[in-house]
């Protein structure tokens, strides 16, 4: 298993509009041996995200952009081959920020064990990985902190994340409204997923069906669209309410160049609003993964679907990005490496 | 002093476009008796304040709407003439919502008593009332929550909320910068007031003017200009700066209705993004005005000028508010009654 050289992905042109092969280059690279406190992990899977492209484009954003020559971000899952830090015994499956590469070396601090007895590697690089599950239960717990008895909504509610981020809200008491796409997504959520009721996003006005199915206003708004959707929203929060603005959005291609016209609301209703990025909760991953776990094996957490699993390793990383980038994909995009 | 019936203002007439006498009237009202923790207070002198006509419209707002018949909303400095609260006595000065009446009967617990004998009553309604030094120094403390060594920023820093907002953040240990109109509001605020720069908001492009003065980004931003000046400055936060959205820019016309193009910052720099309401720290009004009073009577805390003192009473107050609107006078502006 181990091996002196390992093969990995660099970023060897940033991506302009779309995303190709010729952004990439895969080259061999020497194993670094682990020093105290590190471990190698062989990589197992990726979880592909919209996030991926941003993460490779110039400029100030919430993680330190890729650069030229550098292995792009990724997060997944792996098996340790190799450890000096006491948590981690070789064997383990561990999840974390792994990136494109057969083999890392890595602060055992920056991994998390997770249980594959009932839950698969696939699934914890997929719908119970670190952009997915992970990104809604820390978004929602550590920023929104939901009450017993709030009502929250929850945009891109039949997501990854967003599919989470309302069954945690109604495990911790809250009243939940999603907003998702067409009838049939809607209706699972309600009936599938426990949801108190669901907005389809297609059908009509927004700020008439907030009124009509948040009449008590809105407590807590998880945001997962940005746009029109979050300015109708800010307009229909209750006093005091808070807004969880997370990450996806600002990964999408912004060509919108409408402005927030609510602002006032954040005053008027005395709102928080406030941005969320995952990897400023990395001491909390190990909680996440727990509860997760206890959650989704005792049947009180639902997954939306199965992974839509893709091979081809390294060498299928650009086709599998320009994949998900395009929208043709059906469930939470992995990677086989 | 004590009086069966008193004179009080009622609202005959929403404002629409300016406000004058017609949209007011002066009638006789019986004197309520003050129930057990009750007091009666013999109104002296009210601020004046941009926000009283928003509190006059219909609509959802930060404060219930007056109602047509009701007595317009205003803070300022009453004596306590009658009293069946335990820590109030007859003849203590108190600041409160008292309303345009020259009696009011109120909850002893709505309102603080305030050490007159080196700060007038006028100062107490003016620059150190509730609406200009005490929201500024609830707003900073309860919401923006300054730290050592942090920059930071506030608009209309030669304004009566803007003054103190930076003078209590140096006091907490922060550097500050101000924007104000004019090269000599900004030597003044350096030289006298103590700021550690100052930005002209006549003279030149503000982001380039951030870039300068705030060369480490800022970790705070206390907002009382909104509009551009808020979109330029969120696009210069630190990570996990926070921004104070205050009271009186909710309260000017909005004619202006380009949207806050720079959402994308709060998401990015993790920005916590909230609205401030003074009424809504009631409870803290007392600690505001033992500090207020310690630090001014140490020459801490510098006032920007004399108060815009006017007469008139009650049958004055729809001139001195139409004046106060238009822009005509020269420091804060308080009605004697």
């Amino acid at each position: 298993m181990m091996q002196a050289v390992f093969r990995k992905l660099i970023l060897r042109k940033r991506p302009v509009d779309d995303v190709g092969r010729r952004n990439f280059q895969v080259v061999n690279a020497d194993l670094q041996q682990p020093k105290p406190g590190q471990v190698v992990v062989e990589v197992k899977y990726l979880s592909m995200d919209v996030a991926m492209r941003g993460w490779m484009l110039a400029g100030h954003s919430y993680v330190p952009s890729i650069r030229v020559g550098d292995v792009p971000r990724a997060c997944g899952v792996g098996i340790v081959v190799n450890s000096r830090a006491k948590h981690l015994e070789v064997g383990d499956t561990v999840i974390g920020q792994l990136g494109v590469q057969e083999i890392v070396t890595l602060p055992g601090k920056d991994l998390v064990r997770v249980d594959v007895r009932k839950i698969t590697p696939v699934t914890w690089a997929g719908y119970l990985g670190l952009t997915s599950a992970i990104t809604g239960y820390l978004g929602l717990l550590e920023v929104g902190k939901p009450r017993k008895g709030e009502t929250v909504f929850v945009s891109g509610a039949s997501g990854s994340v967003g599919s989470v981020v309302g069954q945690v809200a109604k495990l911790k008491g809250a009243r939940v409204v999603g907003l998702a796409g067409g009838r049939a997504n809607c209706r699972r959520l309600i009936n599938e997923f426990g949801f108190d009721d669901c907005i389809d996003y297609r059908a009509s006005d927004l700020g008439k069906q907030l009124r009509k199915k948040c009449s008590e206003r809105i407590d807590l708004y998880f945001d997962n669209a940005g746009g029109d959707v979050l300015d109708t929203t800010l307009d229909w929060m209750a006093p005091h309410g808070r807004v969880v603005l997370c990450g996806s959005m600002a990964t999408r291609n912004v060509t919108e160049q409408k402005g927030l016209m609510n602002v006032r609301s954040v005053l008027i209703d005395r709102l928080s609003v406030q941005g969320f990025v995952l990897f400023d909760h990395e001491c909390r991953y190990a909680e996440a993964v727990k509860d997760l776990t206890r959650w989704h094996s005792s049947g009180r957490l639902r997954l939306w679907s199965s992974e839509d699993l893709r091979e081809g390793g390294l060498v299928g990383f650009s086709r599998t990005l320009a994949d998900l980038l395009a929208g043709s994909h059906d469930g939470k995009m992995v990677l086989q490496l």
